[in-house]
């Protein structure tokens, strides 16, 4: 939002209808990276393309094909790919809109689906939010991103080694994998805020500040974009397990259950930072009273002697305790009794 | 509310029964502007009507007749265009009453819907609603407004130059069109609406005054005003995808997505807007705090001072402090123990 | 509840067992009157009766015939009304329950129907709920009132003088056209509360007193009795638009329509009141902060100049300064620039 | 729980397994009176037994055989019951059981609810609560109840004199009877409640203590208890509502009914506290408030007047005000015209 | 979460991918003990194996086989028992995760039940979670917890014992017998949790510390643990009554109920710790009221008394007063009325 000038908003697209191709999001002018791997039980063919014409040789086989693009922003390309592999032009619209809601899709011969990847920006502790989207059969996946560069290498290895069997199986699998691999990514940036939590939670206990207050609240509002991103996503897996066939199923439903944990968690992560915000607050209502009670010691102990030292202050010519000899010291005693009593007085109030 | 007079209430109709056209809204006495605009693959006819009775020709033919009435107020005109294409006289009911809830309803030979126009008004930071009713056939598509002036141009010139296919396709893809269109605003007016809760973010944390607090529960209001809106009108196009088939129905369920999308906004804002009232209520508490700790350092400091000095202004004639030499100079340094003794206590309080 | 005398209360009626018919509500020894209208598309017959055995003329013709009671408590008229037309004994009874929920019902040859009129007694503020029961069928509409006097005459002219075709309908139509009524009603209701609401707005920003929260409180509870009468009729009406054939039903739903848009604006005026309590409540919290500015300022400006005075005001027989032409006059300067100085601190804290 | 000797708590049983039936409840060592009656159209026999294995005589009979036992700790007898009526394990557990939730549920050949009945202990203004269980078929109603002592005598009386054809009718209706006696007790109850909040509502306004307070948190505790007795028996209710047959049903739905008003008043009594809650809190804070006003007022009225008198208390030998004849009578003019300043502004302000 | 490096968390798993048996959870080295009771009607056979290979024998029996496996860290065991008895993969994976959501599973031929186990440490108050996962069909149970020691011996004496003949039912009646014990073990810790609550309770309205505030926090804290681990088993019991035939299902919908009740319990907790939150702040408030007006009162009287004294200490030449021979009682009489005065005024404020 604060740089207007960088960004295609959402409300610039409106009026120019459905069909038109606009990326909503932040400007940028990279060159989109294509990467494809080509793998069956057998064979792996692995490259790099500027030019996603090249594709056509991958996209016949009876291999999986899975295209890597490291870019939404590219309209001819995406037009490209629509026509290739015969994309709705809505699906097209959602994949350059940065902003799109995770959902899924289900098409005679793809099923989309659009979600959100989640990184903790170590400086300012806000959530960077990137939007992936994937065109899935059983014999391809078209995977873009927003930016270059992703969690997925893992993945990419264990095709190479075909370690766990990646390589006998289908489309639907590798996009579990991918899936996966998002949702523990989910968990990892969790954890990192239940750290940042508990960091807070120590803070309001022993030494609150107003960036305290500041901080619960910036979390909170993380937490929102968190589950934002999460809630969406659980209702789209569970569509999954019932469209699939069981087989597959049980897989997404095992994501299924880790995406719902996690959603726990962040009901729970909300509720202990309004446990913090109570404290906060009971903590200043708390140093107020310490204060007062500073104050009121200190004023019920020397207004009335103040007061009785003014009256012997006084100037009448007739004041018959001036005279005595012994008058000065009286009133020293009677003022240590006063303040005695003063004193016994707040302890019992438990001031003391 | 604050124009009485000029308005008829939804009270008022009270006792007048089903079957009376009676315009509930603002009062006024505009002439309504009718536009049509009818159109096949190959042909384009548009002209601006000041009687319904024109519209006849345009009626009968195989073409997609679109006719715009930019007012609800004339109850005639309604009439006439009830019986003219066979509406129910309840649908003609809601078209006239500009305190419709959104809904959509499905009748034998056409579907109704109606639904809010929302504009943010420049000076006073309120929401302005408009009323939007639309009778949708495969042929034909009436659309009422409250007043001249919409956002539809766009939508008109690319059936002038038929940019997007828009003039092969049918009245419920038309009528998808003007839905896209109205919803695309809805987010132009919440990026404002979200524009505004950030400007007055800073001004809560740096600045905040009793306008602050009242922009706050004006916003909150008007996001409320913005939810009914949108909620009911989710609901009707879901209804809407579930009753088409499915080729226009994919379209319908986009406009879902962003309605969807456009409700989850409105719930982060407000809880920005609660984040901003605890900010605020905090703020002002710590402000007290900080106001009675600096008189608490005053007084704690210089109420037993001056007791110590009208000590030594009584008159008693028997003081043996008074006759020393260095009295007075031995009771200034006994009061600046005491002052660097309170510093030290305040110091360790965390208080200075 | 005050006046327990008065009232049967719906405990005092337990362990009598279902079967027993017995008023609960205000106690009253009015003679119920008893009302007739009996119409077909042709002819109108309208008499008041006060022996419901008179009756018997107009049950048997093909006409509909509107029997309208003014009273709930006269148990014989009840029973006699139930024999004439078979009516379920556990419906007798809930028409006699002046607290009975909101409902609707089906039985073999009719439907009954028990919902609350609202009406706001000018005098306390306070909302007045009156029950009123239907039994309909095509033929017939029975009509039990709490009390004489109800909204229903134009309903009664329409059918005299046949406008809007309501002769030629049947019993559903006509109870349609009261409920409408009732709802309509519900409506003007509402915009009382509105008006309320909104003048209790301007007193809480301007002039709060205890009397204004007392009233944000009265009408919280108000608008909770409101939506205790309107939400069970929301589904009772919604279970009618299921039940009764679709032609008819277009007109329950229209209804329908019109209560969940009631119900919406109870929603948007509980929110209002939130928002009030919390002006309110900071408002209250603001004046305290101020009130502590105002002394925070006098004792820090006075307190360390009455102690300077003070210094000099002791006996003590070696006071150079006491002796110095010119010491009076250095000690006012002196204690001038210490209090521009606290202005200036104040001003800095943006204190004054 | 404070007598946790007498008790036998749930916890206790935990590792003894299903289908050892043991007692958990506030121990008692009372004999269990066992009452029956047997009644059909003609006949009716009453009899108090002190073995269950008497009972055999009434059980062939074709009659209703209504067997009121007063206690649920005895397992030799529950055991007894069990077998001789073919009851499931899990039953009989849950009959012994005083803190089984209100459920419904279907065996072969009679129904089993379990339900609480309440009342309010006149002293320490809590909720008793007594476990009741019946086992129902048409041909006999077993009951047990906790303790001696219920409000079923009126039932008892309607079948001797056979008011309201209750003879004529099975156990279904019989338990329908009963349901309908615990129902309108908790209407009393309820009633109870709302007299002892409205009285709470006038002492906050007027004189609140701590013990209003409490007070206000222990019947919102109350009410707490209250739903959890009424929720689970309106699901119970409308169960059997679904499994009986039509005619029966509708008595139970008129029941139900009656539980959902109820529910409904607890839910309005909840918002009542809340309310009362409000009040109670803000009465504080004005109070709070109203301190603070008068000491402030002292303070700055006789802060500056107490520094001036000061002034001209000094010992300064250079004063030239002090030798003027009417020096003295012009600071009294000075220091009133102060006084009458701050008055004036303390009225501006409102605080006077 | 302290202990980062003796953990294993779901995050670092991230990137494996499925089908890799990692150990998410407390490090530890400890060999798992492995117990097998084999039994039917009339054999029992029981051992303590340390290799799962031993396992063999029992397991072509048709008797009903109890293996019960102290430890999940073993990946090499897991993959044994899963290759035995053709456990899915995902299966084993959530065996291993001590993170696990409660869930059910139904598969070809066993049902896969994970659960929590819960336990109150005695010294640091928190709630200990312990994971329980079992493979269940009609002739073997596998069950697999996180630590050695558990509640079951009770089950296992009945075994040996044929006590409720559980050696005549199979290995679904078993597993219900061991979910009972977890549940009747919920209620235990509940009952525990209830007993601090009340314990607090007392505390808040005596004596309130920062540390009563912290411990009801950390109660709601422990209540959301509970609940997290309550809730998701409700529904998957739920799930298993559906799926299991009507015989053994009502054994688990018995247990359905005992959920449910403490699901209801923990909201009960839950209010009473709000309750608890509302009275401690409002204590903190009176408090604060309590101060000021003990500070009110002393500044309120002694203020204007020192101002009285301090102007007959002024030095003018010309003061009437201060040479009258009673001048000096009249002051002081004057200030007694003064002070009777406002001793009147704080009663009528009801401050004293």
């Amino acid at each position: 939002m604060s740089e207007q000038v960088a960004e295609t908003t959402r409300a610039a697209k409106s009026g120019m209808g459905p069909g038109s191709l606009v990326h909503v999001g932040e400007h940028t002018d990279a060159v989109v990276k294509i990467r494809v791997m080509d793998y069956d039980h057998q064979n792996l063919r692995e490259s790099a393309l500027k030019d996603f014409a090249q594709c056509e040789e991958y996209c016949h086989s009876a291999s999986v094909t899975w295209i890597d693009m490291d870019g939404i922003h590219d309209s001819k390309l995406v037009d490209e790919v629509g026509k290739r592999f015969n994309v709705h032009i809505l699906v097209l619209e959602d994949i350059m809109n940065s902003e799109s809601r995770p959902k899924v899709e289900f098409f005679d011969d793809y099923m989309f689906i659009t979600l959100k990847m989640l990184e903790l920006d170590p400086k300012t502790h806000s959530l960077n939010v990137e939007q992936l989207s994937l065109i899935i059969s059983d014999k391809y996946v078209l995977m873009f991103q927003e930016r270059p560069g992703d969690g997925f290498d893992s993945i990419r290895e264990r095709i190479r080694t075909s370690k766990g069997k990646v390589r006998s199986k289908d489309g639907y699998y590798l996009s579990y994998l991918i899936l996966d691999t998002v949702v523990d990514n989910y968990i990892a940036v969790s954890e990192k805020l239940s750290m940042q939590i508990e960091a807070l939670e120590s803070t309001v206990v022993k030494r609150p500040t107003e960036y305290t207050l500041y901080r619960i609240l910036a979390l909170r509002k993380e937490l929102l974009d968190f589950k934002r991103s999460i809630d969406p996503l659980k209702e789209a897996v569970n569509t999954i397990t019932r469209e699939l066939d069981d087989e597959i199923a049980k897989y997404y439903r095992d994501l299924s259950d880790h995406i719902i944990y996690e959603s726990e968690n962040l009901v729970m992560y909300r509720e202990m930072l309004s446990n913090m915000l109570d404290l906060y607050h009971s903590n200043l209502q708390m140093k107020m009273n310490q204060i007062m009670k500073v104050m009121t010691i200190m004023t019920t102990i020397f207004v009335p002697l103040t007061f009785l030292v003014g009256v012997y202050g006084m100037n009448f010519e007739h004041m018959p305790e001036l005279s005595t000899p012994y008058g000065y010291f009286v009133v020293w005693g009677v003022m240590l009794v006063m303040v005695s009593f003063m004193l016994f007085f707040f302890r019992r109030k438990k001031w003391l």
